[in-house]
């Protein structure tokens, strides 16, 4: 159907109210069958989807969207060959549901155990990248979960044929096509409807940038999961191996700047500063970084140095940056440092590179964030590399979940007891 | 400090989060010296909190509160000495901090794991019952959670007497007393208020009527926990051991009708109704029971039958009556009785009662509510009964937690990655 109108929507929150309670009860088999059908589908009927994406492209392209967005627009056949691998290792991973959490015998003989359930129906409101689509669906129907979809606008050819294959994925396998919800008319009113629809929406995952983020999490009527934005701290401690702190700020930053993951800061003890400054700055800028310094990293590089080093502003603290570009600061101690992370940072991934085991224990029980490293790259955190298979998004809250959610992420429980008669005095 | 506008409210606020990174790293033994503390001073020092608990009870009296009100409100030597031994069971269950909930080593090897933490700062909006303020302070501190704590005009001064009983508890373990903050101004404006310090407060939990906890639901920019409403129905299926669901449902509606877990609504498989209901019957109304009856009930029990049997509203279905009235409906299979759950349920405790283990499964299975029983009193749904200890509340929510909240219901986790240098490819 076309969703045209607020009621549309209404019909289709419903739709996928009622196809929830199916798909909460499909057998492994039946979920992975479909998933498996798909991973097929997307090697075997890609001439529509890349078709639909060039029209979505070319448009994009001509309205003057910039080169980084239309590459995240962008699909081609080994990008639609990767999203079916990812299917069919979400196929590969057990199914959560109906795992026994814990039981417990009850000194009055009755059993109890919590029982992992799914939500019911995920909300997920995305931009840009087509493959959220494919992704966000194959861990619902996991997780037991119906799924509503609303893409960009932008996207909006690319989506309409990717779920033309979801829904033939379902059918295929005998699973109702109301396991996936599609919203196919990108009118932003419809995305304030969505918010409100807490009667038919059990979970809202917005994928996007931070405006988008900020804006769902201030207005959604349900849980709705706060995160992706990561103002990433790296510090280099006085007990740090110098030439690892190298390779780990150079990776945080460069691999790939414009995620959520990525190093904003580094923060250096003074005591190994005039070394290991001008080391990490040069391997830094021999990458193309630019390096908002402060005073005493600014008199260590020297004007002389062969790096590209500003001074900073206040405002580079706590800023993400998602871009080539990082903020460097000496600290005198330790306690500095996490004063410094607790001041400015968003709780998504924070690390320290040390060799001194005291101070990495601080750094770890400290650090209030959903990922705390040490002597590795913040650009681990990621759902797919924690070995959860996949993600939906990365939490910075600490309700539910927090860090990268994958399927267990989107399950509830319920408390399943077991009497004999028994009565509560 | 007196808290007499919204700006002292937030200093309160800044005061809880500070407090809170201190209560977050503290010792199990110094958390169960407090709670030891606070369980003697309970018995020591009750002279004062019943003096003040005297003149808020008199005052209520006064103004004419309703006597199942004041029975909430009043506090005794026999109430005060139960709170104390529950605070000396708090202290005896294992500290959640700290627990690592599962480790992996990842074939790069970096080893992660998650670590379970507190949430951080938990405020509670309570009503009428004091002992709440003894019971949310000593589970928040248990899971190493700073608290807020803002309880009813009728109650203040009973409050007031307890919280310095906490904070002398806490001084004289040497912890910070800013692990208690008091709101001692009972102005509904500061409700308001606090309803909008997410920077401060990470969880809030409202304790008290129907109508309080909508208004949290609706209104609270932080995570609050939804819940304490309770439309709970007992299905006596025709497989049933009829004697065993007199007893059950007499214990579910009688055992205290006041309470959130306590039977609404008698779901009857029309073919043991000519047997049962007047069997089931004669015990309610025995108890004082009204029974609320659908018109295939009504012709059953007759009427000459020595029962209070009155023709039910379309409104009884779905109503929690928290009094001695429940509602009795005939239904001709399981699926009826499913159906009539998921329509007038309210996701709360439902029970079936059967020997026919596949009439169980289906029940368990399908039910969507956070306790689901066979052959038990749905009075059971309690954080001490199901081996928690104590609960902060029941939550009728997916998100999170489900059912009732004990001490792992008020943390959180955090992931932490050992490295040896490791980056990503």
């Amino acid at each position: 159907m076309t969703t045209k109108t607020v009621q549309d929507l209404n019909v289709l929150g419903q739709a996928a109210r009622k196809a929830s309670r199916t798909v909460a009860r499909l057998s492994t088999d039946d979920k992975n069958r479909v998933l498996l059908n798909l991973a097929d589908l997307l090697k075997s009927d890609q001439a529509g989807v890349l078709a639909a994406n060039q029209q979505d492209y070319q448009e994009a392209k001509s309205e003057g969207m910039d080169e980084s967005l239309l590459d995240r627009l962008l699909m081609t056949e080994e990008r639609l060959n990767g999203t079916a691998e990812e299917v069919r290792r979400v196929a590969e991973l057990p199914d959560p549901v109906g795992e026994v959490l814990e039981t417990t015998n009850l000194p009055n003989g009755l059993i109890t155990s919590r029982r992992r359930v799914p939500l019911g129906v995920v909300g997920s409101i995305y931009e840009s990248r087509p493959n959220v689509t494919v992704d966000i669906f194959g861990l619902c129907l996991k997780s037991g979960n119906a799924c509503i979809l609303r893409g960009g606008k932008e996207t909006i050819r690319s989506n309409t044929a990717l779920v033309a294959l979801l829904r033939k994925a379902l059918a295929d396998a005998g699973v109702t096509e109301g396991a996936v919800q599609f919203v196919d008319n990108p009118d932003r009113t419809l995305v304030d409807a969505m918010l409100k629809m807490n009667d038919y929406i059990d979970l809202l995952v917005p994928r996007g940038g931070a405006d988008l983020v900020k804006f769902v999490a201030e207005n959604a009527t349900m849980p709705a999961v706060t995160g992706g934005i990561g103002v990433c701290h790296t510090y280099v401690d006085r007990a740090a191996d110098l030439q690892m702190a190298v390779e780990i700020v150079h990776n945080a930053k460069v691999r790939r700047p414009s995620i959520c993951n990525a190093l904003d800061t580094v923060l250096m003890h003074s005591e190994v500063a005039a070394e290991g400054l001008p080391l990490i700055a040069k391997k830094l800028t021999a990458s193309g970084v630019e390096l908002h310094c402060d005073n005493r990293t600014l008199s260590i590089l020297g004007p002389d140095a062969p790096v590209t080093a500003l001074p900073a502003s206040e405002d580079d603290w706590g800023r993400e940056f998602l871009s080539l570009t990082a903020a460097v600061k000496i600290v005198d101690s330790l306690d500095d440092a996490l004063e410094h992370i607790e001041t400015y940072g968003s709780g998504h991934s924070e690390a320290i590179i040390t060799e001194d085991e005291a101070a990495a224990t601080r750094f770890l029980d400290e650090v209030d964030a959903a990922a705390v490293y040490v002597n590795a790259s913040t650009q681990f955190t990621d759902g797919g590399q924690f070995g959860l298979g996949a993600e939906v998004g990365i939490s910075t809250q600490k309700f539910h979940a927090r860090g990268p959610m994958g399927l267990k992420e989107l399950t509830s429980y319920k408390w399943v007891i077991i009497g004999k008669g028994q009565v509560r005095p």
